[in-house]
């Protein structure tokens, strides 16, 4: 049963998770920990971690001390992609703060999400279990990947859900598979439960993402710390414009943006086509979709027969479908 | 004793190890592939490989495919580290040939390095042994440290030779280090081994880095692959420039270029200093540091009583103290 060393439950879980955090950053290093310190403080959710826990939690155990080092590696691998990610994207924000290479410099952004990969790797090495390892290897390998594949096309609509689908799913939802996975390896739950957690939180990584992407056109700005917009002003293309573009575009004002994405964008075109798709069906059919994934995330939640373990993981769920920022 | 699955010898590993890392870069995103071929193919020595094997074959077993891993994992990782040096020295040439934010993108680089550490996490997963996570996952904090770290000073002697020391040896002697202990973990050894082949990779990591920034003022250019001096051109502090500074600079010509560092190099001036270098003792004396440290590693060979199990590991001190390229 537990063990002297055992957490009593999900908040001493997490304020160790934030200690054993915030401990990390203060390498030796100093020019290092500042920026990684300004970004580990940032206000994340969290999600991942509470994943990893809930999932942990399923085994009816107290949550062991290495279950928070599974967590934090999840959080890191996270955290070092976001730093690349915005390097790459060029994002000057992120969660209302300048992003690393805006506040630092460029090297630092590479640097730091270095950094926080190596502490990622040490934290994995802290769990003493390999198939922790095994499955946040995967899903770095898979954020990568995703990283890199570009949805290119807005239509025909099959194809641009497919490579809409393939990217999220390897940039996004593989983390998220990735935590449950692990949650439910350190709490000692058996196979099955480990590959209903994984898929649990693959379906939840989907919609999570395609919130994500919907409130890029129609979140607060000042809940989110950013304007609305981004991804299209980056010529990204994402759910709300595929659907935008399959429903609502009979004079071709979307098609003709999309085809010019990679030139600037004239700021009142610009106007023009944000509006087009925030007022057309793309944001509600793509918040279907969201929903549509949720569900098929609670379905895996059936292998956990009691109602009070599920409970915990459906919160979750729920958080991320309902989340407004 | 030896499974089926166990490979010969050395030869034998080193092709697998070829073919493994070939068969890696073969992402189904080849836009990733291509980066990463280019570096990986670009022919490195293999030297940390060369050394995870000759410490498994220490405890006299064939190499376990677990260990073609391991070496592919510490491969990969000093691969991934040469990536993002390049970008954030904005080095053209590495071995002759463009570095990859040269001959590709920018962002190329920042994804690809991100990539090569993924695939290590994935190919030490295939070890199974979380002692293999824990010297690599040491090893890739240090380096991002020692990245960071700088030689600022060339004076008071003692304090840039403590800088220096602690720079290459986060930044290079760490995967040495790491290179060895996991070969004798991979190949069953006891303890005692294993902390002995670490600190014999550890010293004759830090040999290999000095003859490094010797090679780089008085090497051959052309069996090289770049020009003399880049060190200098750059601004970089090593040992050579260290010595030559506290023994023959008594025009001061090398402390004023020194305090320079940052600015553009005059051409007329860089070759001044980089002559005075050369024809300073400072490579002389660099080298001899090379040679004390190449003989601290064969101190910690004494552990390995037989001669035969010695003279490999001895073969390859000898290669990194000898080499001229």
């Amino acid at each position: 049963m537990a063990g002297a060393d055992s957490l009593t439950g999900i908040e001493e879980a997490m304020a160790r998770l934030e200690a054993y955090m915030q401990g990390l950053v203060e390498s030796p290093v100093l020019w290092l920990s500042a920026p990684a310190r300004h970004l580990l403080s940032a206000g994340g959710k969290r999600l991942r971690a509470a994943l990893v826990f809930r999932a942990a939690q399923l085994g009816g155990r107290p949550i062991a001390p290495q279950t928070v080092y599974a967590a934090a590696a999840v959080e890191l691998v996270h955290a070092a992609s976001l730093v690349h990610d915005d390097l790459i994207d060029q994002s000057p924000h992120r969660r209302g703060q300048p992003t690393i290479h805006e506040k630092w410099h460029h090297d630092a952004a590479v640097l730091v999400g270095d950094y926080l990969f190596a502490l990622a790797a040490r934290a994995i090495a802290l769990t003493g279990e390999i198939r922790v390892l095994e499955a946040i290897a995967e899903a770095a390998v898979a954020i990568c990947e995703g990283e890199i594949s570009t949805v290119d096309q807005v239509e025909p609509l099959e194809v641009a859900l497919e490579s809409y689908r393939l990217k999220i799913g390897r940039k996004t939802a593989s983390l998220f598979g990735a935590a449950g996975r692990i949650g439910a390896i350190c709490g000692g739950a058996a196979e099955e439960t480990v590959a209903a957690m994984g898929a649990f939180g693959y379906a939840l990584g989907m919609a999570f993402q395609i919130v994500d992407d919907v409130l890029d056109y129609v979140g607060d700005e000042h809940l989110l710390g950013k304007p609305a917009g981004g991804d299209l002003r980056r010529g990204l293309i994402t759910l709300p414009l595929i659907y935008a573009v399959a429903h609502d575009d009979s004079d071709g004002l979307l098609r003709r943006a999309v085809a010019r994405f990679g030139e600037p964008f004239p700021p009142e075109e610009f106007a023009a086509v944000l509006q087009r798709v925030q007022n057309s069906s793309g944001p509600r059919l793509a918040r279907e979709e969201a929903l549509r994934y949720y569900e098929q995330a609670l379905k895996h939640l059936q292998v956990v027969t009691e109602p009070e373990q599920r409970s915990p993981l459906e919160e979750i769920a729920r958080r991320v479908v309902e989340r407004t920022y």
